[in-house]
């Protein structure tokens, strides 16, 4: 199976009762991503490597779209729910799944702000021994390629990494015009800390052009390494999935 | 405009100044329609209406894809929110829209099962007069389309209508062999009425195959009609948004 | 067994161990009806037409007397309760004559505001398999009185429909002397549609009196002729229900 | 005006912007009030009383029949809501005739049980300077007639106040038979105390029969004058809240 | 046992194993108390009567210093949590230990406000069969102790008892020069009363000084009686709760 | 100022008018540290911290000593509440300091847990313009201290560091003996990844001895420097509030 959506009910039916173990949710964001790339940014790159994977063993089902945005909120065209309806919407979708016998998934996720919500969203699928659902972000484990391709270690927002992921997918989404200016007002890096203390709640306190890294770092061929790195460890994901029994992935007894 | 999802901030920012007027947000479901249509039929028909429209002054929001189908939840492959969450879901993108000064929507809905929750979203966005949101079926103004292809004039499930616009939207997701199966065990219409009560709350208790209606009525002739019927109304529709001061739009005082 | 409240804890335990099978629960509204009916028009014919039926295997429960009515806000007197609050109200009273082995359920609605949450109560109650309750409107099933007395298939708001029923329950509440006021400021039938999208969220969008429908119609005789036909039609859904065992009215598993 | 319910919207809106000053809201349970009174017991009561005054400056609402009753629902026939719900239920009626104009109310109530509900409700209103609700029990201000009566000094449960008051207003709802039974298996007060901590949580607690008190002490005739007092007193309160002017009776500011 | 929280994971383990029964947890409030009286006196009595038992067989947990003090919002110092806001938090904690297998609590109060709150939380836990936790006042059982020391029944705010108390316990949290003035302005008793409706929301409704009572009334003296008294009566109720096998808390099935 | 709870409403007043610019909330939890350290570590350290600032701009606020720790849940003595129950009360907390005008805040947090919660609540305190809380966990800035102390860059669970504090504040409550056996069946670090993926869940999912780290460590000396060390940095982030204008504080509007 891939596309989840594509199938019929029977179709999937039969998959479920046979090679289908594990569901892909992707999830992202619109939000701003600075004056050179687009507001969809998140959810390509989250879909784009979901639906990478060549596996018969797993579901892709739909991307949703939007994520746990309110920091972007003062830049046009950011879109947002709040951090619990886009847990209940995430939760809901995945127990649906569970209540076809496909009880592991993995969410794909490419927006750092979304990570509280899913662990949240997670750990109660687990606790509620509904669905075991690993969330995992494409930039999670990348073996060293950061540090190769940009000399970080961490992704920042709409920097080099991002600006490459989107030139591999969708080349024409970057405008290249604007990387120079995206850069000039680019914070170094994410956030503000005042002795310790995270102050920096909206992008607006710490970024002009609303990008934290150097988006001119970016290119298409940084973007396919980025991108079929992200892949293979996905597949690898979904690999170890497979081999546990889900009881196994259950929470243990009281000690 | 056309995809928000494809503009970058900066870019959206200049379109919401000028001449983007109305927002459009394709939404539908994942559920079962039956042995011969895919699990994605309505958000899948929904996202094609609202990006067929040819309009400078909309700008189509990403698709949300899962809705309320619990009715449906016996049936493989079902994906369902809770209807509070879908409201929420919706209502938080679209005031989102109206923080960036984009206060008027149409919600393009493919799924009738979502009708009561967009229509509680819309009111509550009006009533706190936050944004206008038309909630509108593509299947609602078909000026006499559906008598006159099908001999029916309410849409059933997975039915000729249905099959018709997949298989004009994407043909390849017709499983013809199936419609046959799929119309034999049909109910012949939505539901299940005893002395005046609506006693059928999900559809297996009147439907063998999930389905309500005739496929086997369906082709890609009479989905491109209907497509284009539902595209034009839905331009008819935006245009009438677009000439509406938005005050004259909100909730009138106590009288 | 007739008005449950009226019994005492000891009497209605063995009502319950013995003939009463079916709880029903009138629910209705407080909400403008033009200047010549009551503003409790709704809750008075439901919960007359529930008091009419001549069965021993029913308890009538108190009325629930205020529903869902924000879009008749701007007139005076309206009351309202928000969907959830309603939905929780009706279907706690109906879990708690579950919990005492009642759990066969008639709501019996004067308001079709109330339509919506009423559904969505009856759901959850059969899918936590607490109580299988059937929303039921007195007008549902006319049997083609509306079409032979009025000439219409549906019913409007404070029409000659409504005016007849209370002409015939409770004669001096309607304002003879207002219905031709009322009809002259009516709307011809509900809402506001535009290119099929519903746009007339407040009655006040498209009514000038408040009224939708031709109030002028209505008539006493017409109005026994109504209730007489609704408890009739109560009646015979209380039978069916009588009949059925309570596993059958629960939802079928998985498929 | 007397009943609201029976006003039209034109006439609601004439004595509001007129002589009407307060809405009286009557509230109680269908609760268990053991073998000898109906479980109807509370509302009957409180609506009795409500509708006992005679001014022209009120307007009375429908009764709320269904409390916070969970403590009885051991017993047959007992209905409740969540105090939650209650709460919402009637702060969103008093709400609704706040929105009208008419923001002072007294909550006429029958039931103990409802006492904290209707606290936080008229606490809510007030602190949000929407309305100003009075709670208010009909056997709160008895000026010494229950010690004269019945030689105590607060209200049971189905005691020989509750007795004397169903005996006055509706006879023949009281199984005097079963009078003698009731009081065998009373408690002699209400609760039950472990070294000052209350752990009699529900009535089986400490009540055989579900009632605590004589309930063989009641008469018509005691009822009567309890009636009588108790509209008296709510006249009263009444004439108190229309000599006040509505600021008068917000919060204060901080100090 | 005594404190938990200075216990380890494997200690406190061998204690629920053994000999602990029963879990202590101590509520109050900061909250106004006059100009005389700390705002934290409520949850240092309750902290220092839970703290005072001398017994094995119990655990205390930490203080949840903050409750349910809106009513004092316009005084300097006032801390307040929602109601439920303040039942979940109180709930939840008592749940955890339940789930260690201590499963019988007291929740030792120091606020009058939390009452409502508590004893909903207590049902919650009790219907859910999770735990029995008795809401205890320190003030509830003084065996003619206030009308010995202080000619009164019941306890006011900041008065001669809560005086004594922290005289007792913090002698040099007492300001005693300004008892007097906290004596002019104090209310005789607690709340504002008309024709038996409870019209005192807020403590500024019907005290100057934020007091009921007579503050010069108390002495350490005084308090150390209460306190011992307070300190027997838990320890007295304690030992009762040990002697109850658990299933015989729990709620009676239907009757 | 020191400890709010010690102040009187009056003393409070004249503070919050003059030299207090500042609310000090210490938050923490009650959950496993291992069989060496107490269950109270996290909020006895945060709380030693909060009171370990000497400046008269401060008001500490009452510890709230219970947090989120579900994830420790399968170990005695473990106390949690839900994320979203732990988030209110704090802010509940923190509005009610915004309400008597100290409008800036810092949480001295002593548990990982907490983090999220308190990052949510925080930001909605800002965007609602109610208070700027910035929260603050004590290892937060360390300035090389971990490194140089323990050879580690963060902190783990029940670890050195952890150790180190709480021998430096109640030497007494570390269990000596206990540390060997809590290193032996230690994690080296916090958590478990598959491929980039979070699946440790629980504790218990990557520790025998619930402890991540290594407790041998730690030392009352090195505590010594920690403590010093938090509790300079936590004055210099008052210090840094206190020179900021409250609105400088608040969110930037749209751009």
């Amino acid at each position: 199976m891939r596309l989840l959506h594509e199938q019929t009910t029977t179709g999937a039916g039969d998959l479920f009762d046979g090679e289908v173990e594990v569901a892909v949710l992707p999830t992202g964001s619109v939000e701003q991503h600075g004056p050179a790339l687009p507001l969809g940014t998140d959810f390509l790159a989250a879909e784009a490597v979901a639906r990478g994977i060549d596996r018969e063993d797993v579901a892709v089902l739909p991307t949703v779209p939007v994520g746990v945005s309110t920091h972007h909120r003062q830049f046009d065209g950011t879109l947002w729910a709040d951090p619990e309806t886009f847990e209940d919407y995430v939760g809901e979708i995945l127990a649906s799944m569970a209540s076809h016998g496909v009880r592991k998934a993995v969410v794909v996720n490419g927006h750092g702000g979304n990570v509280d919500a899913l662990s949240r969203c997670a750990r109660r699928l687990r606790t509620d021994r509904l669905a075991f659902a690993a969330p995992w972000n494409w930039w999670s484990s990348l073996d060293g390629l950061d540090e190769e391709l940009f000399g970080q270690s961490d992704i920042g927002h709409a920097d080099g990494m991002e600006t490459s992921m989107v030139a591999h997918l969708a080349g024409d989404l970057v405008r290249e015009a604007a990387l120079e200016e995206a850069e000039a007002g680019a914070a170094d890096s994410w956030g503000r800390s005042v002795h310790g203390a995270e102050v920096g709640f909206d992008v607006t306190d710490f970024s002009e052009s609303g990008v934290a890294g150097r988006p001119t770092d970016g290119s298409a061929e940084k973007g396919r390494k980025l991108y079929e790195q992200a892949v293979s460890e996905l597949d690898a994901l979904v690999g170890w999935l497979t081999e546990q029994p889900f009881d196994a992935l259950l929470p243990e007894p009281h000690r």
